[in-house]
């Protein structure tokens, strides 16, 4: 409704401005007994961190989270979980004197249109900082997926016109973290590495895309049509900043394939479950999960911010101005935004799983104080 | 959460199998004082309408509206609209050997694992059939955005391999319902249809996208980042059965644009606000509508139900067997999509305005026994 | 948010007004494989409706329901239930006078005030015979009860100054549906009824209450604070047409009583389970069920439809005029009341039982052409 | 659905525990503009604060509240207020011997059950201390009745069987903060003040209740049926800790009140509208407001931490053991529960005026930067 909730009964529920003191996001609906300090959520957000290399912007922020509640003991309690991410490399004076100039491209017009008024410094509530709080409350989900056996990974697939070939999930595992571009193909790596210097030399910026695929997602998730699985992995995915294509298995190239060939047989697994013979549907059939990787695809355009000159008006003056947008900026944005990604498919994962009760209390470790578990209702025993 | 829920402020409720009793929606939201009959719901319907040309199914529905409640006198009270359509041509007998053996690339697995079971006649709740409640509430939303300016339209851009060049939006409205395949581009309307005869006759079915455009969408509708106007739209376009992609803007193609090329610059439109210079951002910047049209495409995947013969397994009898799924199909699904692309973009866009406060119940006409509308709260003399 | 909403996960949605065409309820969210046909809906409307004796509206409603979708062969599908209740009897001609001049302490002028019109005929939307919708939702919800072991009963405790002694839980349930009143307690039954007659005869109306009480409502409902059990059981009883107090426990009283005086010893019950030694917390401590009956009473005022003249004002004419409410009106609420508060009661309890997930789908019945239930998510034997 | 969002258009989202390290409170939904600093908000958070008389536990919390997002230059930008208040004074250590053995009457074992943990210092997330987070959020909105001419006031009208004789608004706003016991008749707060002392001094503990009456509601709030203005509230304060009951207009008395001496004739007020001629009804027909003031009622039963002997049983050991809660706590709930209600009723209020249209954005103040607020879809020289 206002834009800083996400999901059902794993709720995620943000605040924070690029320049304000803190970025803020409380998790509620986390199921009691997961083992969970600060830690498990600083490596997350680690991986996004701004300033790890040449290719990301330098704003020097450690990204430090407090765990507020929700915890005791280094378990969850099943309350509320409230994380605090301070700022504190925020420098808002170059933003001045374009409080009432937008900048080309930015959110700066609609948000003063939309209010009447907005946090100018950095971009204010429109920067892309606010994923800190995403990948914050990701990692969470990340840790209960882990426990259910579920995996989760992206890696930059394009960047500009440097497609990477396809890799298989192995090798995403093993190669994306490996190079700053985080391109699970570790040639295409280097290359669209080095394009990227050249359009940050040009003091230009360049779009891109990522590519992410799942195991042990269970079968039955997703409520069609409105929740369908891909309707809300749509909406997950479409919220991050920049993007402006959402695709899932054959996604746009599903245009050009015919039924015969897109269609798949049906067989037995060895466990003797019905399953198709390929994954061309990505995972998802009839907005449900078929127990296959769920696979698709993510594109960003060009970072918005670059030192290129270019025009703006200010509506107090009435005066057209030139405008150079200086300050700290990514040259390319996939390379940042694979943890988002991973974090919201974290989110849409576990959302759709306790709701389909496919969340096991059991296999949440022991807390102190527990009441017997047995009586959780949740437990095969109990039911 | 149950898949059957659309909307915030304007909010759909639907129920309904493919070869149940029948279908039915509940508006509620809707601004009270809005012209409203079973008519104006019905033209939508008709355009949805199955068996209206060689390229769709033959099923024969008269989808016929009944408004149970929510107006009087011709005219909105408010209160919730409860609409139903009977179903009348449903011939369940075919799909009985497949009650356990599901159709290759269905959504009938996946629903009998989510549930346990499935109302299996007609493909049942997964079947598009549904969508005829959405395209009754779009109808409904479309009347609201007509009494505000509002105007979106969509057209079939592509089938298979043949791509319709650009068209205006002037051609959209004037060209897309001229033929059956729903494309406004007359010439390539005539080569979409022949193709689609080609695969019709080899037994086969094909894929295609929609494009979608508006008019007159105010600026300052989305709510970033989590409902964001592009990530609520994202989720509408993807509830619908078959999509596998949804972009807007540059969308896909973002990926290989610079920021040097993407970005627009500002400048003043006639009324003297800020107004960028190309609409490159899709009306969309930082989640928010700028005022410039909407625009963007949603692909389908082939239509699974092909007569070729297929193989699948009975969960039952633990054998293979084989499948030839007969039935009255549609050999494409974009041509009977468009008045449901739209009715998701009336829904999507009503919904934000009501959030926004852009719906001035002053311009919803006068009713019998009304109390003084001079008291509505919103009414501009009234704040 | 517009009303016509109940419930998270087990969601029931409403439509129609007093006069309009029908009424119509849509639940979804129910467990798929339950046991439902018209008749177990039918038989709780038929509890509810007009014309069952001298002290109820002679309005002559069959209250016919209709499920047109949601069920296959008997049993639920887990998809949303469609149902249908035609209004048979309206009678809108006598309101006609009153359209500009509201009835007094009815809503109509709130109705006019808040949509600047209103459905008029026999109260609109603001009847209670919305509450037939609710009856039918509430009877899906009480078949779940009965399968989960749950148990649910109220009766009238007072009328106007005559109020019941105490009753057990099994004389709720033997006597209250013995006499029109709805009082367990036939002695008081017949003194109600008297009373009763008495203020109709006078062509006046009372206010009276409804106590309630359970069984084996499982410990650990509610999610305080905001969704706890007794604020969303209050949320749900405030809901009901007319009610203008809730209480659980000690209710009101509790005020008096000191901490050494209502606090409870624990001791263990039979099953070793910590248990309170008395019940004066009313089932419910720190806003979660503990496992012992859950009580309280609802109160309402009398019916605002009486044959005393009265005064209203005509806003179209600006001037005073003489109003009688002649219709066909309950000269008290709470015996065709006690229904509805076992539908509400129904609807939040199994609302909670979803969430906490103390449903087990393996108590619902087989069903024709169901994927092996074992693959349930929730079931015991696959967690 | 988690229990720690409150609100539609107004959303709060809480998180905390007694001995957390700090409580969090995230607003959303707050129209941009508004003039807000720390200093508005802590000065309701200093009303609330324990430790304020010899009535209130000593527990020492500072209770200092600090902004993290949301506002800039002192007014609001329509983005989330995150506000976060440290806990400084927590002593968890004597709870220690009750961690498996749940303190009489407490929400210790509900949350064991519910959770198969719970964090057990000073009674964790089912403490009050929750509600500072209440009043938190409630500040803000209480800045926005301020700016529409909206009052709100409660005072303790019973303790015990000390009841206090009606005052009016005038009365309430003038003596109510006088004095320990929050009772704004002066004479019957030195008896109530007296009581508590006796009880205290026997180590017990008292009930008592509190009524609450508002100015300048506008009419028309309140969407019948589940989310009627009572309904809402209802929830509102059942949702506080330790409330038994809740009761509006004649309340509980409703039931002994015939129709003839209820029921009220219409007039027109001063500005020729229809009006009630008195406000037996509460404020509330039909569950909508009627612009007259909302008053009623609402229950605490007595604190259950007395140092009192009491039996409580251990479920690891499987003993009964004795218990004497010592700690430091409040003999009565009422007077510290003051500030809690009137919040509720700011949130309550505000988001019912926000989803009516009933905000004004030209009535907030101006803003550094502000886009031209003529241009704000709400204002009324733009409908």
């Amino acid at each position: 409704m206002n834009g800083n909730r996400f999901g059902r009964l794993f709720q995620v529920t943000t605040y924070g401005e690029s320049h304000g003191d803190a970025m803020g996001v409380t998790v509620s609906g986390c199921p009691a007994g997961l083992e969970l300090d600060e830690e498990d959520v600083q490596k997350e957000l680690d991986r996004r961190k701004p300033g790890q290399s040449m290719i990301t912007t330098s704003r020097g922020e450690p990204d430090a989270v407090v765990i507020n509640s929700g915890t005791q003991d280094g378990y969850t309690t099943g309350t509320p979980i409230g994380m605090v991410i301070e700022n504190k490399d925020a420098r808002s004076g170059k933003y001045e004197p374009y409080v009432t100039a937008p900048r080309p491209s930015h959110g700066d017009f609609t948000y003063s249109a939309k209010f009447g008024t907005r946090n100018w410094g950095g971009g204010g509530r429109s920067s892309a900082r606010e994923t800190v709080n995403w990948v914050a409350a990701g990692a969470v989900a990340g840790k209960i997926l882990e426990a259910e056996g579920v995996q989760v990974k992206a890696h930059v697939n394009q960047i500009g016109d440097i497609e990477a070939p396809p890799v298989t999930f192995e090798e995403m595992l093993e190669h994306t973290e490996e190079n700053e571009v985080r391109c699970a193909h570790p040639e295409t790596a280097d290359r669209m590495r080095d394009r990227i210097d050249e359009y940050q030399t040009e003091g230009d910026s360049i779009g891109g895309s990522i590519y992410f695929e799942t195991r042990g997602v269970p079968r039955g998730l997703g409520a069609p049509r409105f929740d369908s699985f891909s309707a809300r992995l749509g909406q997950a995915m479409m919220s991050i900043p920049a993007t402006t294509a959402f695709e899932f298995g054959l996604g746009r190239e599903a245009r050009e394939w015919t039924g015969k060939d897109r269609n798949e047989d049906w067989t037995f697994d060895e466990e003797g479950d019905p399953t198709p013979v390929g994954n061309k549907h990505g995972g998802i059939q009839g907005g449900i999960t078929t127990g296959q990787p769920v696979f698709g695809e993510v594109t960003w355009h060009a970072p918005t911010s670059i030192p290129k000159e270019q025009t703006t008006v200010d509506w107090e003056t009435g005066e057209e101005k030139d405008i150079q947008v200086v300050g700290r900026h990514d040259p390319v944005l996939p390379p940042r935004a694979v943890p988002v990604v991973e974090a919201m498919l974290n989110l849409t994962i576990v959302d759709f799983m306790l709701l389909g009760g496919h969340v096991n209390p059991d296999r949440m470790d022991g807390q102190v104080g527990e009441y017997d578990t047995d009586y959780h209702p949740r437990s095969p025993d109990n039911q």
